[in-house]
């Protein structure tokens, strides 16, 4: 992935995935708060759970469409690992994407069959998260040897955002629908996203102007940009949950509920997801 | 910041911070614990909501100002990040703390949106508070290549005290209202005020005196003071609880409660700091 | 235990282990959660304990068999620890895996007597496994000195799965019956029983090829490989839970419960694992 | 402390702490669990506070008789901090020591005013072992600067113990009375109570043997000798819990209890301790 649009791609997935998830968990916690003035008409329980089955087939679509153009686009492997007449590893970096994208594959593939049909605890889903994640900086973590010196502190600093947010997908497995830690993750997975993007910046500008790859106050200065990321996903991550929630207040009082004895039933759905739990 | 005043600076901000939270936090717990015999009276869930909203804009002003001094002030780089004539990174130090009173200014922006309106949950305000001690603590850590030993091992023990205080920030997040936890936080940030004195004292000493930054003894010394700084602070922390705690029980005694019945209300009053969590 | 032999026979034991911990808490979670339809014919309370002392016992007996193994089978220290005529220690390697099965050994009659007699709180066999996992990978963590590159990466990533097997069940002592844990723990222990195997054939390979120690494309290939082992052992163990679960509800429905009245008692029963934590 | 008797010394100390503790924790886990035949006669709620405050005035008095001693006995620096005509430090070591005592001390007047008076948390004398446990390995840590290997060596396993048990004590601050927890606590302690006996014999061997402090093979074994040390304060703390539990089952199955008429005053005794948390 030695390029720029080898960055930009992940980076626009995640950038894109973060701003998704925060959109779906704030609709959610603003139904959750607003149940009393009948917001279930705008999310019920049937279609969070059809959300999720779409949401999870997507990622696993986008996992398995990944793993075969690493393997067979552009130069791949094509299967092939080993070389023995030059005895030496095949496209190595190709596998170890296609590895990346193998977990993200599962946790999508888990997360639908736990939507689906009631195989596996619920909880799992975030468990199967947080691996995919850590699995993916642990391979970024053993990627950087021997490289330069700049190269290796941007890489790291987008280890603080990957493993950041394995670890905080791991808390919700304990504290699911804490809406706190889903927009911490949010937030997280929104850097990682943008700093992909920086990255391809900074390790192969598309404008041609090079980086000095040893100097300290290069260094200094990409470490106040990631914080600067940071701050500007929190921005956007509060901005988009604040529109969310100011719009459902705002469409709940248009439409007045209707009666009572009709939103019972659904209001009362034994597969909700915050009640089981 | 390389002189004595750019350290006693923010010192001081740290050291009346870590005050302030230890009396108010003693003065709502003991609140808390005489709710039975009247207490309302000297902290009633309003003037609470009132005294953080005070705090944050105090914090807001000071964070936004501060950012403006490190611009425009004494030399400052005046929004200009990059002098592309002599191709190098202008002011980076003054951009850095900028960068991190930015994110005491957001903690603080969103601690009144929290206190005036409704629009987000209520334990955003110590999160926000952990990603600010982070980012401080982050910046700071990637500070310190190519100084001198002693320079680096005092700015090293400092990263504790902030390290240690977004810690327990973020703990608070799901124990709010820990009367432990928030002395411990207080503690810390008195620590980190006072510490920075001490480094100031250490690298910039006013007397003229100068350490000798590589001798072993001084690191040991400098390792032990800290110990003393931490055994201060807890002395301090601890009398203002008792005093606080003294004060409230021996006010109450002194003016017996009204009747219960007009007192029953505001006891009740649902948008309480602890009932809602 | 430099050998091919010595790395899968405790491969194996893991393998095995991990294997048959995934079958039992599957089926003890199905019977929780089918409890309604009359599970509890097939494991009833009296039932789980007594196969938690017949694991128990096993393990007792393998380690201590491993202990005298060690001490005594094929060149041996025969319980010499010291040779006072040529001032060196003797068999370390034989006494370091000793040490671990005797900490294996202590949570295996730990279990027992906590089975059998009432001695002890339930919880503390997790801590004893937790103490004998970390027990391990300390041991191992301090065995890695002057080791060629490849060798101690290798044994690096198996601490991963021995660390994090340690840490999952420190978390159970607080969050005893979550599938989700029992579940990950599972899935690490089967990780380093095929690990084992994987170091057998990287540094005694059986068929004779040598792999180059020095090689950074090696280490990068093993870095993947771990993650392959991780995603086939959640694979293996989530098939396994499934097989189980889909086991346990098609025997309840062929064979419809007895009548309620009957079932209560053992229902109710007072020494039940879950209902007394 | 260079010497085999200021190894010992503070090993017996801790040796005796963590005793002492098992003893007391098993007396009152066994009182709890037999609270329905009577047996808050052996260990009532006054009887437990009077026992506490006995404990902090020993912990006070020894910490406060050892700061005495290093700075005035054998050699101290009598208060003297630095020597202004040959400008060094004096005596840092037995700063460092009394640095170290001072936080035990800070541990148990905080306990004494605890126990005798109601100005702070009941939960705060955990906080304040762990602040204790926790500057004692902070003060080691950066104690081992230029030593030899073995001798750095032996001191990071102490810390071992050190940071164990002050991260225990933090958690015990969330889960007070966790018999567990406090389980492992005493057991820490007593490692480190063994744990500096052995450091005596390897640094100073009384014997006068040397060890060599270059040889991997002694590090391996003191690793090993570690475990062991592990193994046997386990055993040591198990056998006395049990010890402790028989005592008291046997010794009220013997008397049998008053009627329950007069008892259920002091069960219900506002005071106690596992009752107001």
């Amino acid at each position: 992935m030695g390029s720029f649009k080898g960055h930009a791609l992940p980076g626009s997935f995640f950038l894109v995935a973060g701003l998704w998830w925060t959109a779906k968990y704030s609709l959610w916690h603003a139904t959750r708060r607003n149940k009393n003035v009948g917001s279930t008409r705008l999310a019920s329980r049937a279609s969070q759970r059809r959300l999720e089955i779409i949401e999870s087939s997507i990622v696993v679509f986008f996992s398995f469409f990944g793993m075969l153009a690493e393997q067979f686009f552009a130069g791949g492997p094509k299967l092939r690992l080993y070389d023995f007449t030059e005895k030496h590893w095949e496209y190595l970096m190709n596998w170890q994407h296609a590895t990346m994208y193998l977990f993200f594959g599962l946790a999508g593939i888990v997360s639908l069959i736990i939507h689906t049909t009631e195989a596996f605890p619920l909880t799992l889903d975030r468990l199967m998260m947080a691996i995919a994640f850590f699995n993916e900086g642990f391979l970024f973590f053993y990627h950087l040897h021997g490289r330069s010196m700049l190269d290796v502190h941007v890489h790291q600093l987008l280890l603080y955002a990957i493993f950041g947010g394995a670890f905080v997908a791991f808390l919700e497995v304990f504290q699911r629908g804490n809406i706190i830690l889903e927009l911490v993750r949010c937030c997280l997975t929104v850097v990682q996203g943008t700093w992909f993007w920086q990255i391809g910046f900074v390790l192969y500008s598309p404008s041609g102007t090079e980086w000095d790859m040893k100097d300290h106050n290069n260094m200094m200065f990409i470490t106040m940009c990631f914080s600067w990321h940071l701050a500007f996903a929190m921005l956007l991550v509060g901005l988009l949950y604040c529109a969310v929630s100011c719009g459902v207040r705002s469409r709940l009082k248009r439409t007045p509920p209707m009666e009572m004895g009709l939103l019972k039933p659904s209001e009362r759905d034994p597969e909700s997801e915050d009640e089981i739990l």
